[in-house]
């Protein structure tokens, strides 16, 4: 493997489950509708239609949690034919909501790095989902001041990266990209010729799943933020 | 009123219903909605109680369609004392998505405005509402190749402007704002000193009503976009 991180100037953070907990809040949030489904059916096939569903509106809703919601509200219709209760759909509209609020946690060692090399790195913050619920994350996270720019994206794939370098006028050979998904925070960059750094989080939506294949040898991958201080100093 | 459009290098255009047709794709809708809720209440109620649930919804959906459905949802089940029926609702979902799935419909003489523009100014789209909404109808629009950027932020006040000109490097002197809400592409911008010009479109969503008061001799309002060109040339 062959890292050298001499020429990078900036640094792009992807933000959910990189710098602060969120599947985590999805994952609990699919075990509280599965549970208002229960009657309906098993745990295991309403985890299966939920996820169709979001993939089947994922072009028309994006990413984020409003999609996330009317998604669940579709699939309960689904599941239940038509005989979901009114207060149920409330519950859900509740369980959505709770999910918007909920405050920002930051994962260990993220303040400490992010204040290390703001002082000799330009870091961005590349993040994909909705622009006001990642807004409001940044600004409840306190992290906002260590950022130059602060990008929300709609998607991250090549393109979407490529637009945004090239707006901010960011070589390839100065950018490392540092994620816990490898699709798209990992192997879109090492595609591009920029370099990356994989920080797995425990838990990975399904839509996230990446199989490196020959990418393998060609990224670093971290157990967790802080190592990063042992290559970039 | 003191019009001098001499220094201006930037010109930035608000996008739904300056560019293209939005409002009334709402009022459209707003439409179903009360003939979706008609035996529990007159069509003005409807209207009424689905605006209130909007704004108490604002802080936590802002803006766009995919909070304006969740939104029809909640106010659907007060409305109807949670007795909607469950197809009822299907509707109401379906109809959200129809809405996302529009064609752009160009507001007349938006194409020669720009393409003329284009030669001598940087133009830019300043937007608020869903992002992934706003690059699809963008992308829909064919207008995309006549601006050097396009943002679209989660709500346009005068610190969201700000931030925007810093970050773009515009001098405020150099930029002009071209919009059809008085609230969020007027008053903001000529509060921080710089030019913006009204250009009304025949429906305006309350919550972007404005009274202008003081501020009505500080800038121009059209009739339609392409007056631009007797002032911008």
């Amino acid at each position: 493997m062959d890292i050298d991180f001499g020429n990078i100037k900036v640094v792009g953070f992807d933000a959910d489950d990189t710098l602060w907990v969120n599947e985590t809040y999805f994952r609990e949030a699919e075990e509280r509708f599965a549970e208002l489904l229960e009657k309906f059916e098993t745990k295991n096939k309403i985890d299966q239609e939920l996820f169709k569903m979001e993939m089947k509106n994922l072009d028309t809703y994006g990413y984020g949690i409003k999609g996330f919601m009317l998604s669940m509200i579709e699939s309960a219709l689904e599941l239940s034919n038509y005989t979901i209760s009114q207060k149920t759909i409330s519950s859900i509209l509740t369980l959505g909501k709770e999910m918007i609020e909920k405050p920002v946690e930051l994962l260990p060692g993220v303040k400490e790095v992010l204040s290390l090399l703001s002082n000799k790195y330009r870091l961005i913050v590349l993040t994909k989902g909705d622009l006001l619920d990642q807004e409001r994350k940044l600004d409840k996270s306190g992290l906002s001041d260590y950022f130059h720019h602060v990008e929300v994206l709609s998607d991250k794939k090549e393109s979407n990266y490529r637009n945004l370098l090239d707006h901010l006028e960011i070589q390839l050979n100065e950018f490392l990209m540092i994620g816990n998904s490898l699709k798209s925070d990992v192997l879109p960059i090492i595609n591009m010729g920029a370099q990356a750094v994989h920080v797995p989080f425990h838990t990975t939506w399904a839509h996230e799943e990446a199989t490196p294949e020959e990418s393998v040898n060609k990224y670093l991958t971290l157990n967790e933020l802080s190592e990063i201080l042992k290559y970039l100093n």
